[in-house]
């Protein structure tokens, strides 16, 4: 007998229809022998309905409001999933997230689990039942109702695991597991079996929609394995696990892109310390968030021949906050003495990812090289141990990720 | 300042237009000087919506499980409502049924308060908030949500006022008040400025619908007066109070009918101790509620001459179980020693109430005379200390009520 947490997510639950299918799963699992505790996003459509009547009312809702309205939706999907369950003779109670004992910081709409309480699952399990667990919520400490964020039911499904010592985390949705890039951009993905959770984080940082961060960090942290599985067919799906020797055979493991980010420079800034710390700290207090940081250095020299150290001051933030930052830029910019300022909302970002990367020579190499071929620039490339990212034009996007896929052979097994 | 909760019923807060409408109400009491807890029931049509997707899964829901489902409907009222007041500029907080302490027995689908910790509340409203609560809603000593059902919100309403000690308790709804009786029936129908809290009882026993019987019980017990208004409107309403002498003056008040229950009579049952027992307690066990009854002796004699002590017996019960109950007593009543069993779905029951009756005679005389005048022929009759009722055929029944009306002058304030 193992104890199994299986979360299924919005586009699982959609229908009445497909309820009644993922209920016959973890009836399945039970009557396997395993003790199951399910975890429900709300009905795909759902939350989005909800934030439209919403913003209807008020165009900036209190967060606190907005949770005690959204949790609305988890709570429908699991009465509905045990309902579904009792229609097929099989034992099971539904709890919103407050009820399940998972207990949360107060930031309201981004909150944190803090900790949890399976008390009451644990009963429930014990009495031969199904836990049902709505998924994207908890309460704070003043007894307000919060949620995670999006992709949150993740958090709450490998959470759960960790509270009840689950031998088990399945994460159904709408694909078959996790590929070597977006198969709808290379039609040669791949479907691995097993990704370690660095390789998972990056993938996800980089742009990979399958899992949310926060939940395959905590998973990491716990040594909790994920099982990403189809929730409507039987295929194996990929378990995102701790590395191993296979998967530090191969140098690159996956080739994600992204086209949400935007680039600024600043020209000629004269390099004095703290610069580069004004600007940041300028970016940061106004709530956006940098990714890529890249700094040159170049020396100038004036009709009397003095010497002049300046740097060009290049980063990129999300697409959403790039007319924001430019504003500040040219708010600024002036101040902190830049010749200039570019934008460019027109880039992708595309990285390969590889746990095997640490002890292979020449993978950056391979990179450049393989995008060179295809006639694509770089404009800025940065760096982790096992990851190599590259801003490029936009339209080569998609060519980059398949000329990727391609130089490093991920059609083909590990 | 005073202490105000105000309900609105699920018309009056319908769409996110009447949200904002009845928003701007509670913020002009707010703004009076008063302290405002507002109690809300579910967007109308909301609740029957949830009902269908759970039949849709299960022909027969299980209670607790439907009790999380229904919850969402009244919990998504107050997210918005709360939005609506901020948009306003307000401060405001909601809370779901348990989050404003309101504690129920375990009978899910229709729970009874059994108490109410409302320290929360009276936090939010010292600090100057409107504190919005999820009517029809609590939770019971599992932790477990339950609901209190249909007309529920009157009660969670009137049960807030009690534990708040509040000042009043007002019940918006889609009318102007209590009318002396049904407007759709009798144009002459006027509404009453002050009605008692048993006249107000014995109506909504009888067939009346604007308020539900036991939030007029609670706030009898506890002397809270209610007052009856309509949301979107600023007409006077009607305060459902203690008695006073000016009611008392008038031997009739509000006329109501009913056509929602039927007749059932076993002719010539032999007239022994412990019969009438039987046959209700068979009915009761079924769940049956059984509504007026009449026993009429009679004596036959035998060939031989032998005298024997016979009885009919009639009850009504609701409509929707006739068929049921029929069933029952066919196959019941040979044992009994019954002759023969008669039934009547084509009824209507025609009431007069009104807490004058205790010191006026001739009452029930002048309604008799006054059915009789219309040629309506009476099958059964009932009486209370504050009311009569009279079982008529189902299509004399408006006539019955216009007849009445005018007879105790209905239509002329007393």
């Amino acid at each position: 007998m193992a104890r199994i947490i299986q979360k299924y997510g919005g586009s699982s639950v959609a229908t009445l229809d497909l309820i009644k299918n993922v209920a016959k799963r973890a009836i399945a699992a039970k009557n396997e022998g395993h003790e199951v505790v399910v975890v429900l996003s709300a009905m795909k459509g759902e939350t989005d309905r909800l934030i439209g009547l919403a913003k209807a009312l008020h165009n900036s809702p209190s967060p606190r409001e907005m949770d005690n309205l959204l949790a609305t939706g988890e709570q429908t999907s699991v009465a509905l999933f045990a309902l579904a369950c009792q229609a097929l003779g099989e034992k099971v109670k539904s709890f919103c997230g407050w009820q399940a004992g998972i207990k949360t910081d107060e930031d309201h709409g981004r909150a944190r689990i803090t900790d949890i309480n399976p008390s009451r699952l644990k009963t429930e399990l014990a009495k031969g039942r199904i836990a049902v667990v709505a998924g994207f919520q908890g309460i704070d400490r003043l007894g307000d109702l919060t949620t995670l964020g999006r992709g949150g039911s993740d958090t709450t499904a490998v959470a759960l695991a960790v509270a009840l010592k689950a031998d088990t985390c399945e994460i159904y949705t709408d694909v078959d597991g996790i590929y070597t890039t977006d198969p709808h951009v290379c039609d040669k993905a791949r479907k691995m079996d097993r990704i370690s959770y660095e390789e998972m984080l990056e993938l996800a940082s980089l742009g990979a929609k399958v899992m949310e961060i926060r939940s395959v960090e905590l998973a990491m942290n716990y040594s909790v394995a994920i099982h990403v599985r189809h929730a409507h067919s039987l295929s194996s799906g990929t378990l995102i696990c701790e590395e191993d020797a296979d998967m530090e055979k191969t140098p690159v493991r996956g080739v994600t892109h992204s086209v949400n980010e935007a680039r600024i420079t600043l020209l000629k800034v004269p390099d004095q310390p703290g610069v580069a710390a004004r600007i940041l700290s300028l970016i940061s207090k106004a709530g956006i968030v940098v990714d890529m940081i890249i700094q040159n250095k170049s020396v100038s020299h004036d009709s009397n021949g003095q010497e002049t150290h300046l740097t060009d001051f290049s980063f990129t933030v999300p697409l959403v906050d790039y007319g924001k930052t430019m504003e500040l830029m040219q708010a600024t910019g002036q101040e902190i003495g830049a010749e200039k300022i570019l934008g460019d909302d027109n880039i992708a970002k595309v990285s390969i990812v590889g746990v095997g990367m640490r002890n292979h020579a020449g993978v950056a190499t391979l990179m450049f090289q393989a995008l060179a071929k295809e006639g694509i620039n770089l404009s800025m490339i940065s760096t982790s141990e096992i990851k190599i990212s590259c801003v490029i034009e936009k339209k080569y996007a998609e060519l980059a990720v398949r000329a990727l896929h391609d130089a490093f052979k991920l059609d083909q097994s590990a």
